[in-house]
């Protein structure tokens, strides 16, 4: 099916649903998913509307034109995307590959929209396996001494495949405020903790040392502070006296997966609302 | 705060959010929570939508006649309900007190909106329970023989405390066809497995013979097919080997508890939509 | 059944079962669980083991003089409880209840191998709730001038009743040193978070604002830290957008009923064992 | 660590542990991992122990030769496995990859203790997939009439390579009892539903239908019976009227995964009995 879909967020006032349902009718969408919200705390309005594109009559390069009046008359932040454009993924490897073959085997799979023009690591070891997924590799060395140089070469990357979204698959660099700024709501981190817990480096060995009773993973958006971006997802399993930390990251490597495959569809999917450094999931 | 909420089934088609948003607006509603869901499968819309009844301008008395035209153009089955209007819930109890002690403690600390008008029993066991918090107990006794002229006596009972809802908390007895088809959609009940698993008598000890690795609790609304009513809610709990049958009673205990309580505190808020044997929780 | 319950840690070394195993068998013990667990990163030796008394042949009032040697030989910690006497619990409460009459009737039930000989509170709220459970309540009010006074007449009603065991079902004073410094993993704590996040105040209010997509309970023995001794039980369930503060309120304390209650229970089975700040479930 | 691991059951009877754990120390046995358990409705032990060799003063060539007397005195069923000899798992699969995928990487990646000789399947499509792993591919076709020569040819290969192992892993064809009983608890399969409910046929479609809220996996042995063996490992996750079939398909693919595998490495790792049609998981 050929969609598009709106995503809209503003001040919650009377008439919002009716205007956005009356404008869509106009053009006669036949909606095949609403869903909205209202934070009450924030007073804040919104919604994810997404509808079939066959029988519509306004033509959607003149969406902005039509649209956009009643934006303004209600203050709506918004934005539209349509399934024909599938977004442009990249994915940030270092050695570990677990997220990264699950990624890789469920856009095989067709489960995820979107294009993986390239994998970029800082090493050569998901090499083999990338190429057999048929995405081009492409190592940055990253070294203590390099960092901007390497960041440059990134991003150059990055634009010359008309990258959409960059999702960190357990990239073991943190990244820079000047990279991450210039990519808002478009990188998604997997940390394996349940954040805000065991923040920062080696969580496992600290659930471990704190004796905590489950462990968990969590995707993120990256922002400008480490591990505090917007959580789009986490997820937690039970760990008994018998799990050593070898065991915990055994087990924590399948949290990550799913958890990070689980944001990454969502965002594909035009299920995610950013506000107040939280997310809404239409899911 | 003082609403009103909607819940609407009909065939999908288009323009049917259009009519409904404008003629909430017509009458200046502030909507407050609003969800729908369009099942493909059966060409379905299925809506909940609840407004702030104090800058409505349409008298609540009139609304049958007003919403009646937009209902019939679209076949809609609907109903409204007003906050003000606290349902009538009749619990029914046998010996197990764990499910009764978790709604009475639930209403009292008012998490449940409703009246609990009285409690139905045939043993005299939850008597103080009851009547600790301040809700009038009944037995009617039920043996083979006598279950016509029981059931008669329960349902005078209902009718005289004009209840709405009856959940049977752990009820043991079976009730008649002509029992449950006269409250349809109006019994809630309690299973103690994961259905469809272990329906009928004795789930835990089938459990336990079957060595599942989780166990189960599942709360539907009664029909007249034994635990095939549509379900409300279900979850699970993980076992091992250690528990007995014992302990899995005692684990189940704490799921059945919260599974029903969550189901009728759904049903409650009017969150609960049916259709082809089946549930939608607008939660 | 009349049982022992042996519990042990020690430093790991060869021939520690087998010691263990014929000190048993000699006596004839009739073995009813057996669970141990060795900790490779601190060479640790911990186990538990129950049997039936009524077969063996060492009187339990000779036990300490004829198991003291095995001990010795091998660095042992260890107690032996017996079934036959049951463990004297205090409650201490604030005003939420729905802690308190979770534990009241699992202890009715015959869920909770103890006597509860007293509930303590700062404030009148739940008095009636345990009476009709047939628990003396005491008022001790506690403000910011007369804390260590309060906690001497606390201190004096424990020892007057033999309390083994203190449970903080939502007591919302913090213990001075003193007071738990005299009940090492005597005092178990709920806390509305899963720690160690949102340690300290208003955990579900933090957990809104950061956005994350579950919440937990923590059940923890009280030491000298806040929030810091050791995990006997945790949980987690699943929130979404449409949660307010008061719906994280509401289905946390689902949560901190089941998880303290789990832990009260385990503790009072001899089922935990705590070393490094961190606990042994022999569940 | 090159270790051995006993797997003992038997009725239970005083005097057990102390046999076993004398037999251990009188060679020297620096016990790693022990546990055991008593099912009192059968009276039955049940013990898993596993123990370093390097100090151990007994040859394993005369393992039997030394423990057999203590087995027979206790009528004991028991099996000791080396660490050194890794088993040899053959994997059986049609179209779908998820399971297949999943596997070759934890093997790759160190989690599964085995070796993987071969692949087989009914379908061409896999074999890219198991030969980047360097797993050789061997399709052997089956139609409703060659069924009898199909499996003579996959008994075969299986005999050819000394598998040990058969897993699985979404292969779409029902073997025949002459087969499975070839291989007593030596095939694990993967059921896509929350066995009982669901066995047989288009488990998600009727989990759909039924609107269940919870979707599952179950992995098991597999027996004479169809979806009847012993559970090795079952999981579940929450669905709700958002998901259609499709996506019930997608979000128990992620469930099979990590059911399977778990089971399969519990299997591997000797830590499985399996008695009254049920399994003890020594985890």
């Amino acid at each position: 099916m050929n969609t598009a879909t709106l995503l809209i967020s503003c001040p919650d006032r009377k008439g919002l649903s009716a205007a956005i349902a009356n404008f869509l009718y106009t053009y006669n969408a036949n909606i095949v998913h609403s869903d909205q919200h209202q934070d009450n705390s924030e007073n804040l309005f919104l919604m994810r509307v997404e509808w079939d594109l066959a029988d519509f009559t306004l033509d959607m390069s003149a969406f902005t034109a039509a649209f956009q009046p009643i934006a303004d008359r209600f203050d709506m932040h918004w934005t539209v995307a349509l399934s024909a454009q599938r977004p442009r993924m990249a994915i940030f490897v270092s050695k570990y590959d677990h997220c990264l073959v699950d990624l890789l085997h469920r856009h095989q799979s067709g489960e995820l929209h979107c294009d993986i023009p390239l994998v970029i690591s800082n090493h050569e070891d998901c090499r083999a396996l990338a190429e057999f997924y048929g995405v081009p590799y492409h190592v940055v060395e990253v070294n203590k001494d390099n960092k901007a140089e390497a960041e440059a070469k990134q991003r150059e990357l990055l634009q010359a495949h008309g990258v959409d979204l960059i999702v960190l698959a357990r990239y073991m660099q943190v990244l820079s405020h000047e990279f991450t700024g210039a990519y808002p709501q478009k990188v998604i981190n997997i940390h394996h903790s349940f954040l805000p817990a065991f923040d920062g480096a080696k969580p496992y060995h600290r659930a471990f040392a704190r004796g905590v009773k489950l462990i968990g993973a969590t995707s993120h958006y990256v922002t400008e502070v480490l591990d505090d971006g917007p959580i789009i997802e986490q997820d937690v399993i039970r760990i008994s006296h018998r799990d050593d930390v070898d065991e915990l990251v055994l087990k924590g490597r399948d949290l990550e997966r799913v958890v990070l495959s689980r944001a990454v569809k969502w965002h594909l999917a035009h299920r995610v609302l950013v506000y107040s450094n939280k997310t809404v999931i239409f899911a």
